[in-house]
């Protein structure tokens, strides 16, 4: 089976928005066996999307659509779909029920363009859209299918895994094409090339990509097979030979992210922890926060970005900071024992460091980090360089201070 | 003048690669005045790659191909446009004279790779490459111009900036195209268009696009013109008819983001800030921490999770939380003074709610966030229903948060 994905939308031709939802939603259907014949982008104007329309009906047996289907007057998609396949707009008591519950959870009156957002094309069929007030479309003739769906990324992801990928996922499967990512973090990409880089040659129907990030380097397993048991064993092969080699550094696989490997593993041993932040500024909070559930193990955080706050929160000893300076091996220490100690929590993490873009010495330079960490077997604190860039220094130091915490509890360190 | 932007490469159709260059492309093209009518991208596989040659040709004047030209197996593009316009490959001294440069620069050795890549179609003008091997190809023919470029990003760029733009400025410039983005949050996308939805008849060359985000509705006036300066006074003619509808909503303009305007004001008028969050958690912070110079204006902040970190860090008294609870206007109100108190800042801004998944009640269902304000003139909370999923409430309430600050200080409240 294979597809063609049309995103409609002024903002892409423009360069103004980074196309991520085609990525997304090639990845999803691979991953069921639908191969991606093309991607397409055009903007909202009627003779465009109808030109890409006819096209991609023709050429894929699949047809995702994405954009241009919110209220206003540049919303051109359902129209235009409306015209080629020759279909006009009809109530739907559904999706005026579901818009209307939506309004009234977010406080809203119903208005016009509430009322237009509930008629649907009378030839199609509705994909619900949990979070939003458009629905989805999907439209069949000729053995073929065409969704079309809104461009809000978190709307249209939903909808994807809630309602495309299993309506399709049945019609697909002659081909199984698996992909299993293993992520690690703290390693560089040389590094793990050197160790991984002839396993390309044993890998037999599968291969082997490297994607660094901020967050580390994933490190993903592609497999073709004839059945999903082939497949699948396949994967646990390549997984095993590149755990036998690496281990140390993988901290998840797949969707995971360490927030939530942390928390899982904090939640299992009944730890508890608390964060004080100097130049990662919350971000250590937020994103131990964002997991469901961390509040049974996320007692507090501090955000000190003052000396004074050092000190009041965290009893860091004016001294300390006096002579050590506040990004120090001792100040980290202060912070990560002064946390836990008033948060009466098993682990307290701390971090120090120069952001950027200004504040950088010849001995601190900019990226200079220490991270700090307390817990019943005693206080430690390691220096990390991070490189320049604000927002990357404190990515990248919030990810090295949860791997810190993961470490020490596998008692690795 | 307009363009077709063809990007190949299997890494795109499954979804491993997110498509960067297409964007980048589009904006520098627009920049110069060149139209981007339709985007498309392709694996390398031969028939694919010929069709979607031939469909960019005919429909454009100007087609930008990347991706597909480097030294492996699998880069096909060289040979399909040879087999697309009927030429053969010739050497060109002047690309291996500077393919062995490159390479003894980098201590290579000259393999039959590097003598292959100095291979030109004959009837190409060679895109000087100055950072890969691999060089550009310019063909021309019927008034329309093909570029083929490498994929890799840092040498597309380089050859689009350096050869590129330069060829199309003088043949594209008789419309001049102007993009400004104002920035909208706290009102639904239902009502501008209300509010605007008219202006369309009245915009003469201008059009009005709506883009909703978690963190606001963007309003995009996109203008053609004749020269700079008739597109540059439309777009102020335009600005101004829609900041005289709507202004209270306008944060910002194009690239800029809340944090950074509230973090401006805050750093002009000398005042300090400090943070109280529980449902945010820690994510304020981050956001005003993520502005360089942000530790002239922020203090402090505190993630209070748990009730006795309120207690302790906060002085919310116990009483509060255990009549009114810890999602409430009590509450609330309670953690910005108390963390203006302790920072001793003009400004203590506090967030309380429910970010769910669990944790809703029918009177204080998932999305309910109170948002509390203390500043000299005294202190206040509102509630607001952020609806569901717990990143998107934390996000939303983050922005509401700050939105509350910036308009406390334009006295709009």
């Amino acid at each position: 089976m294979n597809a063609h994905i049309l995103t409609i939308g002024d903002e892409l031709l423009i360069g103004q928005v980074i196309n991520t939802n085609q990525a997304f939603i090639a990845e999803r259907l691979n991953a069921i066996g639908v191969d991606i014949a093309c991607m397409s982008t055009v903007g909202d104007a009627m003779e465009a999307v109808l030109g890409a329309l006819r096209t991609a009906w023709d050429s894929a047996e699949v047809t995702v659509v994405t954009g241009g289907l919110g209220p206003t007057h540049d919303d051109i998609t359902r129209t235009a779909v409306c015209a080629f396949f020759g279909t006009d707009l009809v109530p739907n008591e559904d999706v005026r029920r579901h818009i209307g519950e939506l309004m009234k959870k977010r406080n809203l009156p119903w208005t016009a363009a509430a009322e237009d957002q509930s008629l649907v094309p009378r030839s199609a069929g509705v994909v619900p859209n949990p979070l939003g007030t458009a629905p989805g479309l999907r439209f069949s003739g000729k053995g073929k299918t065409m969704f079309v769906l809104p461009g809000v990324p978190y709307e249209m992801k939903e909808m994807i895994d809630g309602s495309v990928i299993p309506f399709l996922a049945p019609l697909a499967g002659e081909q199984v094409i698996r992909h299993r990512t293993l992520l690690t973090t703290g390693i560089p990409e040389s590094f793990l090339a050197s160790q991984l880089g002839d396993l390309d040659r044993l890998l037999g129907g599968a291969s082997l990509a490297f994607l660094p990030s901020p967050a580390g380097v994933r490190l993903r397993i592609t497999v073709h097979g004839r059945t999903s048991a082939e497949a699948d064993g396949t994967v646990r092969d390549v997984e095993g030979r590149i755990r036998s080699r690496v281990s140390r550094y993988i901290y998840g696989t797949d969707e995971e992210d360490l927030e939530t490997v942390l928390g899982g593993m904090l939640a299992e041993r009944k730890l508890t922890i608390a964060v004080a932040e100097s130049c990662t500024g919350g971000l250590i909070a937020h994103r131990l926060t964002n997991v469901s559930g961390s509040s049974a193990y996320f007692e507090r955080g501090v955000v000190t970005y003052s000396d004074a706050s050092k000190t009041e929160l965290l009893r860091v000893p004016a001294g300390v900071i006096g002579a050590h300076g506040a990004v120090s091996r001792e100040t980290a220490e202060s912070m990560a024992s002064g946390i836990r100690g008033a948060a009466r929590t098993d682990i307290g993490l701390s971090t120090t460091g120069i952001a950027g873009p200004s504040g950088g010495t010849p001995s601190k330079p900019v990226g200079t980090v220490w991270i700090g960490i307390a817990d019943p077997a005693g206080t430690l604190a390691v220096k990390f360089s991070f490189g320049e860039g604000r927002v990357r220094v404190k990515e990248r130091a919030s990810q090295a201070a949860m791997e810190l915490v993961r470490r020490r509890l596998l008692k690795m360190e």
